[in-house]
């Protein structure tokens, strides 16, 4: 009778459900620790808590600890009102690291830590100042209450990174992302342990750095959205006080129309040129031939490398499709001249040239794998969108290379899948120990053709927290269960640090809904999911001045509900369902069958949910049909001709998409009802 | 059967359930104007809007607009490409206003204007630049959305305040309040047409401002928490731009013991002081015997007389104990000596002393009740925290005033009842007209005794919000029901200006829910409040440094779902209930009767719930009164002598508080139970 407080827990915030409520430990670590020891008893978090710093006169850790200080007080609600101290007080937190660590962070720096936690104190100790800011991560995540207060339980972690380069690539360039995004995103990063933003600050659609020596460059290139040097280096110290390194990626010598709107001389066509408005690749490429591009590069990357300290430069090098350079006469001859025999080997040649400019400059080169060349140093990065594959073939040359096939937030994939590729797959786990060597880790990139100041958080967090884990973390943790739990506690204490990954839902679709009431709008939005990889593109004409502001933008990349749903269906299926789980079920469907009768008067008259109607319409279909199996499974009937018939032409309906939109709900229904057709 | 989902809307989300789907112009706009002349059609807000500004050379209008641009792409979600204009292209909305303000905004500030909506452009015109920006807030509040996307109605509003001063107090002393909770404090203001804020920087808990001159003031006063003259500014600079006037106060002669940690000379008694941990009202008083003391003041209201432009300062004035001046000699000779025959005529001397000083630095006076004297001077304001009658004499002998009483937004009271107190009540309003005009306005006040940085947002919004539509609207608005469905919808436009108000309370029950849903102590949340007045300080030792992090302090300041709840309830005992709204009442009651179960795990071993159980409890007994109750309603049947018994008693325990918390759905079941009785 009284389901309804079920259904509220369930289908609302059906994902917390899944957390238990006993205190397992580790069950709120994400990245998971190389090493757990449980011991007995709790250390008891109250105001009198402090930390003291044996490293006293590093400024940096000092501010660490502070803002360490400051989020434990977030975390509790406790005013602490000493903090930090110095000299001999009883301390509940001291912290220590070995080596004194060079101005900037290397890429291979030394993070490891151990954290003690006993009843009376607790201690991070570390090699370096940035084990200790690890260490510090998984204490505050340690945190919990009990009978007692908030407390963190008496344990022995030791713990270092799987791999030394653990990324998140943000492209400021598609659409706009003002300064404050990326430090709140340095803070998820340094929550999950993550320790390089790869900044990519240079396209076709914006120039977003000043340069002071082409002030053409962000002037014309940038509709005015673009960093301060004073921003940038207030952004690289941000970044370094938490232990994250900044790579600034100027793409080159495609993805790079922004430039030559101020600077038409270095393309390879005439001009004139104008901000790109749309997305894709485009023609306009350097002129590789022409001294003067070379002169200009090496004035600018000089300009650059001063600004970024990083030892890494990253110069794009991806997606040049070689048709200014077949149509210019010049460029023809240059390489016939010079026994290029294609636009790759013309490219390679253009690389050389840039990485002479780059080592002049004191930095090493990244690259994606179009720059891949056997002519090239064996110091160079590779970074892989192709894959494994083509890792292992670098590293069996000797290259050096990071992964970001999939991990491409942009193409909205649920977190379980970003999770299961590992960078050693099996391709490259049969490579030497020395060539597997070569594998630095990953990075996650956050391509920014569909994401705005709004929802960039949204598309980010909290999957980017399973590729910090797997990047992180031993190999052998790799159970989906386990991390989407952990996942989702992940998720809430992000918002400690101001992302808006959850609250940007509520938002979103309360403009969406106008004045009225959210919720049905919202049951609906809980089981949508975006199109995945490039198809959003085609399904209508996007600029980068086209509002992101439907249904698509706000939904989540992945619709937690539908999986758990299909989750029970499948227990269902195999006969597992407990009694309250089968309610849950018949809850979660009369739910959905119901719903588009409460969503239709939304719909009507409400331009930006002209497209939600015939998906609407489908959950109510497709509940139907899901009521109807699971009534037949259970009295082991036979579905009618007739029912068999319509079932499967209102799944092939339902299963399309709807817009941008996919309704998740569809693809275990229709197992379903294959199972039953058997 | 189905009836969860109607239940996830009506409980979870009740208030948002009585805003119609209808459009109604004005259902939107708090405060509401004088006057609306509604036309037909509508003006479309595409990325081609613009805005005209034809006093262009005003920098702060300009970056008003800009604003307003920012608001209005965040408002839609559209981008806006060009944003401002000065030439002659087409233009969606023209700005413009007659007079040329002072460099500093007048306590009477004409802030009236006319807002014209027509499909092909719209045009705010005003007397002032102040009375632009009202008229900008206003279009923005008008923007809804249709089956054309998003647009605003074509209309014509006549408006202006009916009192000059409409402000609001924020205590940033008993607890800190960093300088960015002012400023997201000032948009909220401003979207509802504020134009005060009071600042109260002084008190015996904390000295918040830098003070050049005295640096002992802040440096041993505020524990390191205090406002630099820079930020001050720069928060004066930003209200400024706002509209909004900052009126500082420095509490003087008493509630002053923070100013004595570092200048103990001044104090009528010799320290050593501490900085105040407690609350109340304590004996520390200045001198106002010794020259030394005026020397002091001289100096230090000649340093923020120039800080604070506004041409009024307020010197507190209030709650002087006198206990110090009664245990000094020598100050009981200066009485004598100077025939001064209470502390009451002491401090009135102290006042005319400060008079002057403020005089000398070009300021007027303002302070409460306490300073109201005969003796003064006319152009004084009176603060009254007493009411409408204290009020009232002081304009019959010529003295201006604003009232306090009633908004004291610390009280934890509805938003109909500060709704319901009006600055010109029937003692005013049997005054002459032109000693009615005396009565300037009033302020909500904020005092922080009980809120953090955390909840402050929630305890001022959107409660505020009604006081100001008090203030601006012509008295005859009065009708709490429709106000209370403008508050809901004004509420959530408040959170486009990064005010906490709604997001704080997820996040404060999701940490005393640790990683537990939150659902169960949601329902039990949703349906309680603080206690109201002073009770809370009663119901434990509170300091300045006890943790805010329980559920009273999560909890809001009123309850929708009780209230639509009580409403339903006195429907029902009408017999003015429908079929939906008593299978609403019936869910809601299982709910309720249901949620003890749910929540019981959540509150074994958690200290900061161990206060909680009771309540939850006597929410389950009440409920099942309550639809016993309603049962025995429609069955025209009597309760039995049993029945009866248990009801009372369980009613009684039930409407005592529990710590600090009321359960707000025992009052409705109450009269229920009283009315079957008769």
């Amino acid at each position: 009778m009284h389901t309804d407080f079920k259904l509220i827990r369930h289908s609302i915030v059906a994902i917390t459900l899944i957390v238990s409520t006993h205190c397992v430990v580790g069950q709120y670590l994400m990245p998971m620790p190389s090493s757990i020891l449980l011991g007995s008893g709790f250390l008891r978090i109250d105001s009198s808590f402090t930390v003291r710093l044996l490293n006293p006169d590093d400024e940096t850790l000092t501010s660490a600890a502070r803002r360490f200080v400051e989020r434990l007080m977030k975390r509790t609600g406790i005013p602490i009102s000493e903090g930090i101290v110095r000299g001999e007080a009883i301390v509940k937190l001291s912290v220590s690291y070995r080596k004194i660590s060079g101005k900037t962070q290397s890429a291979v720096e030394d993070e490891s830590y151990t954290l003690t936690v006993a009843e009376n104190g607790a201690e991070v100790k570390a090699e370096t100042r940035c084990g200790v800011l690890r260490g510090l991560e998984t204490f505050l995540q340690l945190i919990e209450i009990g009978s007692d207060g908030f407390r963190v339980p008496c344990l022995t972690i030791e713990d270092k990174p799987r791999f030394p380069w653990r990324g998140l690539l943000i492209d400021a360039c598609r659409h706009w992302l003002p300064v404050e995004i990326i430090k709140r995103n340095l803070d998820g990063m340094a929550m999950v342990k993550m320790n390089v933003l790869h900044w990519h600050l240079s396209e076709d659609q914006g120039f977003r750095v000043e340069s002071r020596k082409f002030p053409k460059l962000h002037g014309m290139g940038s509709d005015g959205n673009y960093y301060t040097q004073e921003q940038i280096k207030e952004v690289i110290s941000y970044a370094a006080d938490r232990g994250i390194r900044v790579v600034p990626e100027f793409d080159m010598p495609g993805h790079s129309t922004a430039w030559f709107v101020g600077y038409p001389e270095i393309a390879s066509a005439p001009g004139p040129y104008q901000i790109e408005r749309k997305w894709g690749v485009f023609d306009p490429a350097m002129d590789p031939t022409r001294e003067e591009t070379y002169k200009f590069l090496d004035e600018f990357i000089g300009e650059m490398a001063k600004l970024f300290p990083d030892e890494y430069f990253h110069i794009g090098g991806d997606e040049v499709n070689g048709k200014q350079w077949d149509a210019n006469l010049k460029i023809q001859e240059f390489k016939r001249k010079n026994n290029l025999e294609d636009n790759h080997a013309l490219q390679a040649y253009f690389n050389r040239r840039v990485l002479a400019i780059l080592k002049k400059h004191g930095k090493k080169m990244i690259g994606w794998d179009e720059i891949f060349h056997p002519d090239l140093p064996k110091d160079i990065v590779v970074q892989s969108w192709r894959g494994q594959k083509s890792l292992a073939e670098g590293a069996k040359q000797g290259y050096q290379g990071i992964l970001s096939f999939g991990y491409y937030l942009d193409h909205i994939r649920p977190a379980s899948y970003h999770y299961s590729i590992d960078p050693i797959d099996s391709t490259i786990a049969s490579l030497t120990k020395e060539e597997q060597s070569r594998i630095l880790g990953g990075e996650a990139c956050m391509w920014a053709e569909y994401v705005s100041p709004e929802n960039v958080d949204s598309r980010i967090w909290p999957r980017t927290a399973a590729i910090a884990e797997r990047l992180w973390s031993p190999a052998s943790v790799k159970d989906a269960e386990t991390m989407y739990r952990r996942l989702e506690v992940v998720s809430k204490q992000l918002e400690y640090v101001e992302l808006t990954h959850r609250t940007s839902y509520t938002q979103m679709l309360e403009r969406l809904a106008g004045n009225n009431s959210i919720e049905p709008l919202k049951v609906l939005a809980d089981v949508v999911e975006p199109v995945k990889f490039y198809e959003r593109g085609k399904t209508r004409q996007y600029t980068s001045l086209t509002p992101l502001n439907r249904l698509v933008d706000a939904t989540r990349p992945e619709s937690n509900n539908a999986r758990i749903f299909a989750r029970l269906l499948r227990e269902f299926q195999q006969n597992k369902t407990s009694n309250n789980d089968r309610t849950l079920l018949n809850d979660l469907l009369a739910l959905w069958k119901e719903n588009h009768a409460k969503l239709e008067p939304l719909l009507a008259n409400n331009q930006l949910l002209d497209d939600v109607e015939p998906l609407s319409r489908d959950l109510a279909d497709v509940s139907v049909i899901a009521l109807k199996l699971m009534e037949t499974f259970a009295s082991k009937e036979n579905l009618t001709e007739g029912q068999t018939r319509l079932f499967t032409a209102i799944l092939q309906r339902a299963e399309k998409q709807k817009g941008a939109l996919l309704l998740m709900v569809v693809p275990p229904v229709k197992k379903l009802f294959e199972s039953a057709q058997k």
